[in-house]
């Protein structure tokens, strides 16, 4: 994993008061990682900041440079609050105007007379961005070096990941099992560690669960090695059976 | 609320791959900062990070000298993959080391000869740190000058919030009131946008929802006065009617 991870990472940035009020529950983030799992980048970092310009500015700058790709999600639309593709411009130090292809699919998805000053703004972005296509509501994203914007709106958001694939030069798809196991974290602990510190190329992470009175815990495996986990969870499962734990799941 | 932001404000960070990997679907933030919003805290940030000991050093030392209290959750059980307590040490730079109630109070929770090695790590975390009692499973989360480390688990981090109630110096309580009106965002920019501009102590959200067939927009309006929040939503449903815009909910 640690290959993979110094070049083909990500971050995501989520600007929006409404998910640190605790008003709305982001989805966005495993949504998006489920797409860059799929692309072979992982995701190593996601900030929640509001929408305040200077904070919006500060935040990309640092992060931009840190990681290869970069997604913000809302703030795109056509109210007061929307500044990310102002706040952007400005992280970027370019000028923030119409783009003109931009400009045109929003005057062509309106009705006559119907585009007013709010739509309009959905039109402006960094100079020299391209577009991020939307198939369900018209209003495009946009790209500006590593840094890809993209709305808040879940379902829109989701109907738009797909027209990025070839935006993206991504590795070896990541691998996900796991082993869900009835006892408690505390039981497994030594022998867990000696497996990791054996296999340092499968981040074997270690999740209790207490579901519909069910107790017990999920060893996830990941790697981009399908091999290494098979080995791995070999190794696991041999002393789980020493301890007579029971597998509950396996895939 | 621009008053409340200054000083009493706060950052979470999300410790956990298992976040990061889309596998499991946080729900921490909202319920620490709803928790927050009661106690008169405004929460200004949050961070995602791995379980990686650079990173959340890092992390922690940058967060901690900017955010009046800062959560994190994640990373304090017995496995390998746990190494919150350990990294926050660092950060602070003082000794990663039992503390002695906590030990206590695990050595009692567990039978007899099953107070294991992975148990044990539980009762370590920096030095002097002060304890956060946990009534679901033992395990005590702490506190070290402005950082409270809290559990992944969302059950049990709910049932320790409430302990901690007397520890946070609060503001007065954050209010939020909701107009879900059925129009489109751009159909409202610009007057709601005067309205902002002239309600500068409310913090005016404008939401988007496509949901069961129905197109709206929820305005939500955050203050910790009453009264500017009622002014606020007179001016919009003000401009609304005038619009013949209807208004579905009003609370």
């Amino acid at each position: 994993m640690k290959k993979i991870s110094k070049k083909l990472n990500a971050a995501i940035i989520i600007i929006g008061n409404e998910i640190l009020s605790g008003r709305t529950q982001d989805t966005n983030v495993a949504t998006i990682s489920n797409w860059l799992n799929k692309l072979g980048i992982k995701l190593d970092e996601v900030r929640v900041i509001p929408d305040v310009e200077k904070v919006i500015v500060s935040t990309v700058n640092q992060v931009k440079n840190k990681f290869k790709y970069v997604f913000t999600t809302g703030g795109i639309g056509p109210t007061h609050d929307d500044i990310t593709s102002k706040s952007i411009s400005k992280a970027f130090g370019v000028k923030y105007c119409y783009h003109p292809v931009a400009y045109k699919i929003l005057e062509n998805y309106y009705e006559k007379g119907k585009f007013n000053a709010g739509r309009r703004k959905m039109a402006k972005m960094p100079k020299h961005s391209s577009l991020i296509l939307n198939p369900s509501s018209g209003a495009p994203g946009f790209i500006i070096k590593n840094v890809f914007c993209l709305p808040g709106v879940p379902s829109i958001l989701k109907s738009m990941l797909g027209g990025l694939n070839n935006r993206i030069i991504g590795g070896r798809k990541i691998i996900s099992q796991t082993l869900s196991i009835k006892t408690v974290e505390s039981e497994i602990a030594v022998q867990l560690a000696k497996v990791q510190s054996k296999y340092k190329n499968v981040e074997i992470g270690s999740y209790p669960f207490f579901k519909q009175g069910k107790l017990g815990v999920s060893l996830v495996m990941r790697s981009d090695n399908l091999k290494l986990i098979s080995k791995c969870k070999k190794e696991i499962i041999k002393f789980i059976k020493k301890k007579k734990i029971k597998i509950i799941l396996n895939k």
